[in-house]
């Protein structure tokens, strides 16, 4: 593969061409590694940056018409848009999210909209970097807004958020006190929480939805990449196409204060740190990556939890087995 | 040290067998650290256990004068109880909790209350196992209660919530919107939250923000480990001890219920297998803990963030200095 003609066709914005880059980024063969490598680093060189906007909620919650909806609003505003996806579980699942792309109909035939399912990878770490480097091709292809799926599934919120410059958090209206629960850390993620739904019967509960996050919102401590007043809870209707100019309005806002106050700039090198960080973490701790020290350490902390060994001494006996004490 | 005489001590309650333990335990000498190890498998195999109680809450929410009060509160229903700190930053602030012995007068005197301050370590880690050791000793001694507690600082709460089976959280009462920020997983972790100072001037804004946090607490998803209605938000005066028996009321409802269901044994073995995974970790990944690796990451990230290099670019030269690529 000639690596400075696909890069050069990346930046005229060829989608075939990106297409491509993403499966090499993807692929786990090391010449494949190098190649994707070298083509990263030169794309990065030309510093483009999209607005890179990362998206979650619990299935159900419409996540799939939103992405449809939102997308299509803005092309309408003659915007590009690159939606991927984050999804540690979808080497089970074989894919569970954006691979029902007849919820995404209209966004699919869009010349200006480009849709990628998540890298089937079940290592987190691995989709990590997979995601990151998608997004950086996207950004080098010149696409405006760069939308990140993720299901909440275990870690993958953190993932998405720290290579997301904005993070929305997608919430159907629930009665009462049968909220759904929202998960630990996720409402101090959140940028913006949109309750969708908000149409037909459904608009006084997602009324009152709105009210308590809005609440809830509150009892967080304010951040400093924030103005007053932020993160908020708000309404839409993804169906309906209502309440999602609103939304553009309130991400644009604090997408302009925080570039004019630094916090744009310090937010991408904190998570470029972040993550060249995780991957030397992720490096030293791959020794515990394989099915024969899986299987040991299952069977110590088998001992462990059962009261005979403690964990101390049963860490000792890992690390010795390991060359590592 | 003759470890069998000291091992005695400890099971009959000797006060200075069990300091001059934690002492011992704390110690990093690679001798002290076999003597305790076979001290903590010695006192292990009589698997006594009292009920662990961890605390947090930021400086100036009246922790020393709670701890006071219900440790008295606890000693007047029969009980023995053993007060502990853990705190990262002791090392630098020379022992910030526990450090004002003045708060704790009646405690301090009681022969049935046992109170140490934080080890004085920089390393979370090493403040980790060295506290998890001294609440093995306490238990070992046959303290009833242990309360462990921590100011909230960086991983701290996550560190005494991994050791602990019930989890306070106490608050100030704070106006309006002004409501003091609550730190990320925080809510999730707590299994009472306690708005202290519900006495005087200050008792309406406690009703009020105790109103709030509980409504909070409802859009919590709903944990296993909890009956219907748990956790709760709740009042107390800890200078007029107001409030601390029907929190106590709450503690053993709380407890019953989960040693009924097997929650209680299920998270100490969880708690045990968590600390054994994390001591296999944190050696992989003291290489990184010397201070010309910290000072070659810190060069290295300094390229990432100013994009002179890839996360994953940087990554490989470090793993390649560390002879780990």
């Amino acid at each position: 593969m000639n690596i400075e003609e696909l890069s050069q066709k990346i930046l005229n914005g060829d989608r075939r061409a990106l297409a491509r880059a993403i499966t090499l980024v993807e692929s786990g063969r090391s010449d494949h590694r190098e190649q994707a490598s070298a083509l990263l680093a030169d794309l990065a060189t030309h510093r483009r940056q999209a607005l890179r906007i990362g998206l979650s909620g619990t299935p159900g919650v419409g996540k799939s018409t939103f992405i449809e909806s939102f997308g299509m609003f803005l092309i309408a505003q003659g915007l590009r848009v690159a939606v991927l996806a984050v999804d540690p579980s979808s080497a089970r699942s074989g894919g569970s999210i954006l691979g029902d792309k007849t919820r995404m109909e209209r966004l699919t035939r869009e010349r200006a909209a480009f849709i990628r399912p998540s890298p089937s990878q079940s290592h987190l770490g691995g989709v990590a970097r997979r995601s990151r480097e998608g997004v950086a091709l996207c950004e080098a292809a010149g696409f405006d807004v760069v939308l990140i799926e993720t299901v909440g599934v275990g870690q993958s919120e953190t993932v998405v958020a720290e290579m997301s410059d904005l993070f929305l958090l997608l919430l159907a209206p629930a009665g009462g006190d049968e909220l759904q629960g929202v998960k630990r850390g996720i409402m101090e993620m959140a940028d913006l929480i949109l309750v969708n739904k908000a149409d037909g019967a459904l608009k006084p509960v997602a009324t009152r939805t709105c009210a308590d996050y809005a609440g809830a919102l509150r009892l967080l401590r304010k951040r400093p990449q924030d103005p007053e007043g932020y993160p908020k809870a708000m309404m839409v209707s993804a169906i309906e196409e209502q309440g999602l100019s609103d939304a553009w309005d309130e991400m644009q806002t604090l997408t302009s204060w925080r570039r004019e106050n630094g916090h744009w700039d310090q937010r991408r090198a904190d998570q470029a740190q972040y993550w060249f960080d995780q991957e030397v973490r992720q490096a030293l701790l791959a020794k515990l990556d394989t099915s024969a020290v899986r299987g040991r350490m299952a069977e110590l902390a088998a001992n462990v939890a059962a009261g005979e060994q403690s964990p101390s001494a049963a860490a000792q006996v890992m690390l010795a087995e390991l060359g590592a004490s």
